[in-house]
């Protein structure tokens, strides 16, 4: 692209998988990003737009004239289309619509008036569905009319006249069953289905837990509106995994790595701005000690010991508590073994780690008085941190806070507010 | 459980998939974990075991006979017998091994003999294959024959008759089809194979790529071996986010939550020793500026704001450069610009939060020199934090070593470092 060589690229363009694509995409600063986006080729544009992270798609879109979306959205399977409209603004999301033809607008229209997150966003309506009363041959000679089936069809769905879900068809059942055996003799009528309005990380929970392809989605009539493949699954527990990692850092999800730097700055300043507010916090505790720290310097030397002892046990005890509670592991039955548990890691760990702290201390300011007080607040700060880390995410969790995003923050707050208070606190007490 | 209710207990469990048997029993303390297992019917304790975590499999695993281990070994999968004897003491695998018949010992030594995390030891060896010079009609009477398929078969696997593979038959293909074709004229052979030596992250990488059910895993020779299917691939996928999560607070994969105190207090204590050599080295730059710290105390109440800004600043650097090296993102051609951007956002940054810090540390302390100072060794940090958040990850990377580990301590150990020594020395040198 340097040399200038745009026909080669567009060239090697054609020959890259949609996904593959997407990928060389997302790994490119914005100019490059966008001299090659002109690059591809219309006819796969659709494509790559579903395979690319939220924030570069909008980097993307923005380079797009209103035909050339209206012919990418042409090509997107509904779930894909819903799921990029859902990010648009809604007149840019209405004027591509109306240029839809009626069929593909009512059923996009379908799958919006579900809730984000939720499985009737994840679905789609492509489903070949199937009487019971008739026989499997007639399913099969039926089925040779069809050119394609919709991907990943593992499974005709059975439905009343009225479109009611009885059951579902497995295509093994279908192959290795009589002819003339009747579809309500071979279909499963146990087969997990999930409502539209259920959360898409229980969808995805079901099929990991049943190791399923494809699930049906009814509404509150038992009426089948769709199906949810495990591909869209994946995504999902991709994007979850995604979002966690970035969450901790206290950055925006689907943040992109290649934005420019302005907004790049502006948003990460906010978590920046937070982090203020605590560590101003902890500096204000500090300051109530300014009589301690001016008589004796190694206070001012060891304090970052205990405050950072104590937020790096918390944070395995939170970690771990946040795990716990996105695998459903914790109850109101468990709670206080647990939190029994952490508080004595926390004790075992900080008489031990106390003990290597005032040798240590002892052996660099010769006073066996800041030796003692340094173990004994680093073993106050970690059983500190063992309790905190399990409370803080169970408090958030109830109060309808997700503990990823919030969590270290104020987890840390606790062990630095803590950490300081307890070894300059001790100091003046029995230093001065 | 409590009230000795143990027959209703056991009632339940009768009642639960397996799936959920392992949920619930990996959301329990050591004694009521033992005690509910004891309950758990034999012949579904291998299908509990698969869908448990390592770490809690290990406590239950201990709890079984010999007798029980073979006759759970009996009811599982290859692929996941193979993971579970993977982790089992090489003479318990033995003697599980001998005790099983020739037939399913031999499958399972083949998946062994695999390294670990690679396809080989993922993929089921259950396939069905078909010839290519045969009808679609003569497919279908010989599946009739069967009475059920593997789980998940979405195509049957077309071979020489050596071995070799040619391609795969959908198994959509093959009911949509007219059944006088022959396997070769439908057969598609441009569909995607792996090695059985690839990595597993591969692997998952390429079914999220190409939203793929199963997929035909290969040996050097290009003879078939098994295949894959998309529900092993969502547990590498969740086991590695797992992973990533639980690694970044320093604590072993598959930790379980409710392990004993004394293991789980000297498995952290690691992580805490590593942390208490990094923050020593801080308290050491801190103990260079003896002097400084006795004459100004504002210095040591204001120095951790400093060291946390740039520590979380560069942990935002450094999640997003991790996550980009793991998309694949990252390539000589766009590391300089990466880093630009970084040093350019952490400037940008760090003056905005720099102006904001200057005037507080004014209003608290009154002298226009402690505020100078501190922006001054904010700008510095947070650009600092810029350049090492990038800088880190890349150059773990190229030692082979795993940056989502080691990445953070490194560079907190960095910002603390170079926050302690801008803002004390330039408070030495400017203001004493």
């Amino acid at each position: 692209l340097a040399d200038g060589n745009t026909e080669l690229l567009r060239q090697a363009l054609t020959e890259l998988h949609p996904a593959e694509v997407a990928d060389l995409l997302e790994g490119m600063p914005p100019e490059e990003r966008s001299a090659t986006w002109a690059l591809v080729a219309d006819d796969i544009r659709g494509e790559v737009l579903t395979h690319v992270h939220d924030e570069a798609r909008a980097t993307l879109i923005d380079e797009m004239d209103h035909a050339e979306l209206v012919s990418a959205a042409e090509q997107m399977d509904v779930e894909d289309l819903a799921e990029v409209l859902g990010e648009l603004p809604d007149d840019l999301t209405e004027s591509i619509l109306s240029a839809l033809d009626r069929d593909h607008r009512r059923r996009i229209e379908a799958v919006l008036s579900y809730p984000e997150e939720s499985a009737g966003r994840l679905m789609s309506t492509d489903v070949i569905s199937v009487r019971r009363d008739v026989t499997l041959a007639v399913v099969l000679r039926w089925l040779r009319r069809h050119h394609e089936l919709p991907p990943h069809t593992d499974a005709l769905m059975v439905l009343t006249n009225d479109g009611r879900y009885l059951g579902r068809l497995d295509m093994a059942d279908l192959v290795i069953n009589e002819p003339e055996l009747l579809v309500a003799e071979v279909m499963k009528t146990e087969a997990e289905t999930v409502r539209a309005t259920a959360n898409e990380r229980e969808v995805a929970a079901l099929f990991d837990r049943r190791d399923l392809i494809s699930v049906a989605v009814l509404d509150q009539d038992d009426r089948l509106l769709g199906r949810i493949t495990v591909d869209d699954v994946l995504d999902v527990i991709r994007e979850e995994a995604d979002r966690r990692m970035l969450q901790s850092a206290g950055l925006e999800e689907e943040e992109d790595l290649f934005a420019p730097v302005i907004p790049s700055a502006r948003r990460r300043g906010v978590w920046l701005g937070i982090n203020l507010l605590t560590v101003l916090l902890a500096a204000w505790v500090i300051g109530n000690f300014e009589e301690a720290l001016s008589k004796i310097v190694a206070l001012a030397v060891l304090m970052p010991v205990v405050a950072s002892m104590g937020g790096i046990a918390g944070s395995q005890t939170l970690t771990l508590t946040i795990r716990g509670l996105a695998l459903d592991q914790i109850a109101s039955s468990n709670i206080r073994w647990l939190a029994a548990k952490e508080i004595l890691v926390g004790i075992l760990n900080g008489l031990i780690w106390a003990a290597v702290v005032a040798v240590i201390a002892y052996l660099w300011f010769q006073s066996s008085g800041i030796a003692a007080v340094i173990a004994a607040a680093m073993v106050i700060n970690l059983l500190a941190a063992g309790a905190t880390g399990v409370a803080i995410p169970l408090v958030l969790n109830r109060l309808g806070i997700d503990p990823a995003l919030s969590g270290a923050v104020i987890l840390t707050t606790v062990t630095d507010v803590v950490g300081f208070l307890s070894f300059l606190g001790l100091a003046s007490v029995f230093l001065l």
